[in-house]
């Protein structure tokens, strides 16, 4: 398996850790959740690093002339952190840099770690961070974090994160586990390379895309496959009957009650999801997640149907039972597989115009009616065409809570538009990321974070697995 | 040896790598500079991650009335970077948290590095973190990091940062490097943990504190040694003509010329260094590091001053030939341990009014004649008292380029007074972050940053060690 | 004559003073241009005092629990100044208030001001400064201006501000100047107290609705006309060659050459103010204001298109021969007012929904397609209903240089939509402000503003008229 | 009487309207503490003009180089607003500004009044416009206020308030009321262009020095009078039991009750102030101002200290009787009036170092052992002689509460040291503002300001007036 590494900040806000549960998991997952390898770490001193260089190069004289209120590099930080979403810095004097606002995003939607994630090799990410954007001059000439000099020093902070980690299931499965983007404010996928070494050393490599289909897989499909020359063999959507009840109205407290028709309710996001699948060429294939309080009529719900229209399911009991609990699912994927299906087919084309590619992922994959760009977003179209970024894909950061952009719209939303509030030039990485919606890029803290139940007692980490 | 580990700070920013130079260097070098085990990310994350949680509990409702403009407790990141040092949070509306100015430190000064380093064990440690002083209510009561419940939490952050690093010399001695808090701007000690450790594996532990006497081994001895019970069986004061040169006038570019009068003319700045150590009740060896442009009449000055003051004194070439370079020193060290010397003598009673324990450090270690408290100093004392803080050892923080708090005094300044700006409680740490001069504790970049030397260059990096 | 006072802004911004030219002016024009009665100073006073108790209200406990995130309170000063727009107050430490963000408009703007246009009196404007909603506490309950308890000192302020003033022309009219509310980013229209004087005075009263008909006019009748109970005997629309060069794209320094395709090209904006002018059951007079540069071609173009449409039509020559050069004007005007036309017809009923409201003026006036509200204008409206201000009419900030929200759009703009930011609740006024396109309601210098023109010389103003 | 006029800050926090009681008041006394001839506003909108011209400038390319960091101009408001002490501007974006730290102080101690209290005439006025510093350029170059270009909108701004404003006392007395500087934060004399012209039309002007001799008559003397080469006939020293009261130890609210002790405690500030009177080679005369609530053992013992003193001593009834309560009083004064005293003596000579001048204002008129500069006021120290300011007479921001710079210690402290925070160049107004203890240029409004009793009934202002 080739996966995404987790951050801390879910693990110590709504989430907690990120290595699976039960027989299914990752070890040593403490480990894998708190600090593991060092790599988030390390995108973030890099990341920083360039920051500091940018506000050292206006504080001694800006010899680039770069305009204080047109840069477009933040800083980030592993952790959820609402106070630092909007900021003005270089207060205090002229000791003390100079004043502007700024802010800081969650690591995992740090710019570096998107280029960790996409590069093909060292000298691939090194030519990515010598043409990362970070802002404007007085004049409106772009700048690259290549006219900032630090290049170098970021791919020294960078030697070993840009290394695949290798751990393991606890049943023995060789799992690499390399890159953390999220898949709502980032393009959640595991690392180019990571891919490419499991492909390389085994038969199958089964890999992940975070949230609903809409989200990770879109981006996997079209910015991952698309720029690295890879493909699926074989699709699997995950379902669980306590996700189709949510879509199907109920609330998070709500969960544990069996209730088919909430279900049914909800299969219809299910329904939008195959859709989607078959939108890229792909056949689609349903795995259920079993939980101990599901019902059995719950899941023969979805298994109905799902035989109705005509794809594979097979319910998985690996929380449990472990590799064992999948076997039928496991079948069903290889058959899949060695069929050798027909190369995936885009979405869209990267050389189509921005606002096409926006608006067939709304359409194809959200079921948005248009995509309407607030002033700032026109703003930032204008200057994707002034700078020649157009032919670049989009990674649209947008809520997982919804197809839609609006996290409150459950199920399967009709009749809307999604809204985009900016679109940031994303050059080192290669995309453009579009903001939709309220989603910002740095989460905050629930009233209760699950820091507040993490201990460590006896030497021993507490409270942070599910 | 039991060392300190480096910052990322100093590495890219005027000074480069910490790992020592030619044959006598930490192994591996590179690793240790960049990253090493984590320990500085880990303290960072634990520090941000309490940062958070007070920004999280003000955002909801801010149960226990923590008054916004009366916290202490920053935020800190491992690099230079001066735009971070006085900030404005929360901006951007009702979602974003709640507006307030406040800051980053360095991680080296961080409360957290300084706790790890004085921690007995990862017991004490929890306890120092839930005893730390955080800010005030509306009712100007105290708050501490207990009250907002993630300590346990930042313990796991922790778990392994608090564990000693092992690693070794080019020559294979092992080395303990464990904890970073720079000696300027923190209390330059390595950890408690690893100290204690090396004495119970070893015959001898050879540690280090930073900068001049005056700065980390003032605190080694009236912090570190008076708080965990150690004490020291030799002291050597390292010296170098390079340095006495700057201290007798001459430019940081005018150090490679050979200047005999120059050296003599810095040589009172020793002297005083060497009734330093006396202040202690402790007797002096002084250890002359020799340069490559080093003149033997220039080195013959110093070992000329030293037997005049019957001070032993050793010419170290360990540069050039490790070990064997320092046999000499080790020798008179030995000699000097096997003696038994009588416990050193603190320089201050804890117990001592404050200002009685800065007047003492600054009248017999920096020569002043008297300490100036500005106004926000004076509140500060005003809260120790009231809050029962007074009973705290001082961790003064001070420029190292001087004996005075004033970089530009060179030699052994007299007739100076030393300017306290601020007093931070670190009730966690357990000492009084007394601030002198213009001293701040987020150093920034230089014009010309180490960080555009540095690079990856077929996998290795290039430009960071000296 | 009944008019409004100008305003410091434009008198050292782009526009210089606002008294008329020639031979038709307001007599002492520096001085109206200049403090005047000091009526803008009483507002602004009246508007930061209020400002001011609420920073003191939050600095002295907040009884109230005020969310200073929620505050839509700002502060006032009648100067072009963008650096004032948004800031951040309340920085310095606890003595010095609570830090939020909040910002200044042009006192043009102020909330008092279009209360003292629109009060019936002493009484009935200490009624609105005490229902004026300044915020909301932290449980989302509204804070109106009464609860501060400062609505009487408020009016001690501008006791004397609420007279209108009497002054006169050249010629020796007089005239009522009271009141001054920009017409694009406030409603635009002198004070109700001051028309309704010379109405009780005089026989006929000639007053003014500032900027096109789109915006003063719109505002006159809906709000003013609308809330006081007045009407209009007659509308006449001024027209100047040079505007319409302006709508048949020349730009601004090429308007001194004559170019009868350009004012062609340029008609169809008239012809859009005079449908809108029929929209409200009104029947329009054309009244073209020559200029020494305006070529008889010119005129006679829009002469012959008003012939076309039937509409009335007069050149003024006033500039050069005062009241002499209107006599035509003034024959059609008195001949339509005679005629004791039908009450004017508003636009929208103010019991209609916000949404439709806002759409009618958008669409009936400015020719839009369609609005379209960002999410913070969503959210405004959201609240604008839960608070139950639905019923108030609309004062549409806009821009005055297109009847588009977009200022680069000329002519008679088509196939466009409205863009609506924000939706300000001015309860006091007894409105609600809604922000179009960019526009912002504090302006800024331009690059050569008029007060580096503007001069003392012999204890005469020099530079300040036209 | 030439006199100050009053600021709206005051009339509405702690202190009410300005203009005396009972029976001795300037009329139209509402008239003169609200807005009066708008000659605060004129100041006001004149200093905001410059303010906003140099913003302006920064946001146009600037091309004078100006260091944000180092704008010295900040902006002021009629207002007691401590939110506005420390503010960032130019938030917002590319369109709004430079982002920088700035502020605002009340309008009573902006350099604008300063200028229009001490100028000749205006011409005078317009030199000392043009030279006034406003800031530094990045090479720190001085930047004056001529260099912005609008020093001749600033004089058309300023046109009417130069002029002298003549009203009456209640029993018709001239009243010169002119120009309204504070003395605690600025330099507290009315114009000189006002006493000039009361002197040229009347046999005798009486003038005031606000709060006490210390602060108010020292500027008199050493700035007004030194600089307009005028002279004083005779001192008054106004004295009151209730004063006494307080410097004897008594609170705010217990000064109703009589209690002779407490006035012989509080004497010695009296002697203080007499003797002070005598520094400048002046003969004092005393004022007791009767209150009802005084006994006639307490003023007896202030007469009693008088004589003991050789001082002559009245006793003033003018609340209840108007200038027939002062005969005595006034006989003393023109007594020693006629007899041509010699010219005062200046406590310092303008040409001595400012170091020299500060201690010597701090020793002879406060009783302070010393002064001490802060880190910052170092600094500007060091500029003032750079920049070849150092000839400037010294303008002390003290508070009025103490002799001392502490408001806590009254009577007659000793054994303090003055702390000098900042030390401002007012080049325009020909004078260093120097800042002592906590004080600041913007009051705060107290937990109930008096803008909660005033109020407009029937159009009478009412809770203004004491």
């Amino acid at each position: 398996v080739a996966l995404r590494e987790p951050s801390l900040g879910p693990c110590f806000g709504m989430k907690g850790g990120g290595t699976g549960g039960g027989a299914s998991q990752l070890t040593p997952a403490v480990d894998i959740n708190l600090h593991f390898t060092g790599d988030f770490h390390a995108v973030t001193a890099a990341h920083n690093l360039l920051s500091a260089a940018i506000d050292n190069h206006l504080h001694r004289g800006n010899a680039l002339g770069i305009d204080p209120r047109r840069i477009v590099w933040r800083r980030v930080m592993d952790v959820n952190d609402r106070a630092l979403r909007n900021i003005v810095i270089g207060l205090g004097g002229p000791m003390d840099g100079v004043s502007r606002e700024s802010g800081f995003d969650i690591t995992a939607a740090s710019e570096v770690m998107a280029m960790l994630c996409l590069a093909d090799d060292a000298a691939d990410m090194r030519r990515r961070l010598d043409r990362t954007l970070i802002g404007y001059t007085y004049t409106r000439e772009p700048v690259t974090a290549g006219d900032l000099g630090v290049s170098g020093a970021m791919m020294a902070l960078l030697r070993d994160a840009l290394k695949p980690n290798l751990v393991q299931t606890l049943e023995g499965t060789p799992a690499l586990v390399h890159g953390g983007p999220f898949a709502n404010i980032a393009h959640g996928c595991n690392s180019v390379m990571a891919t490419t070494l499991g492909l390389a050393l085994s038969d199958w490599v089964v890999t992940e895309a975070g949230f609903g289909f809409d989200l990770g897989a879109e981006k996997f499909f079209d910015i991952k496959c698309a720029g690295a020359g890879l493909d699926a063999a074989a699709v699997v959507l995950v379902v669980t009957a306590r996700a189709l009840k949510m879509h199907g109205g109920k609330g998070k407290g709500e969960l544990d009650t069996p209730d088919v028709d909430a279900v049914r309710r909800g299969i219809p996001n299910m329904d939008k999801h195959l859709e989607n699948i078959q939108h890229f060429g792909e056949r689609p294939i349903v795995a259920i997640n079993r939980f101990a309080t599901d019902s059995d009529e719950e899941l023969q719900a979805i298994v109905a149907r799902c035989e109705a229209l005509g794809v594979p399911v097979a319910i998985n009991d690996h929380f449990v039972r472990g590799g064992e609990g999948t076997l039928d699912l496991a079948d069903k994927v290889v058959q899949f597989a060695d069929e050798r299906p027909t190369p995936f087919k885009p979405l869209y084309d990267w050389s189509a115009p921005v606002e096409e590619k926006i608006l067939t992922v709304a359409r194809t994959m959200y079921g948005a009616n248009d995509v309407y760009y607030e002033r700032e977003a026109k703003r930032d179209l204008a200057a994707i065409t002034k700078y020649g970024y157009q032919n670049l894909p989009i990674c649209i950061a947008k809520t997982h809570s919804s197809l839609s952009d609006d996290p409150k719209r459950r199920g399967r939303p009709s009749d809307f538009e999604v809204t985009v509030s900016r679109i940031h030039i994303n050059a080192g990485a290669g995309f453009l990321v579009v903001l939709t919606g309220d989603i910002v890029r740095m989460p905050g803290l629930p009233k209760r974070p699950r820091a507040e139940r993490v201990d460590l007692v006896d030497g021993e980490i507490e409270g942070l697995l599910i």
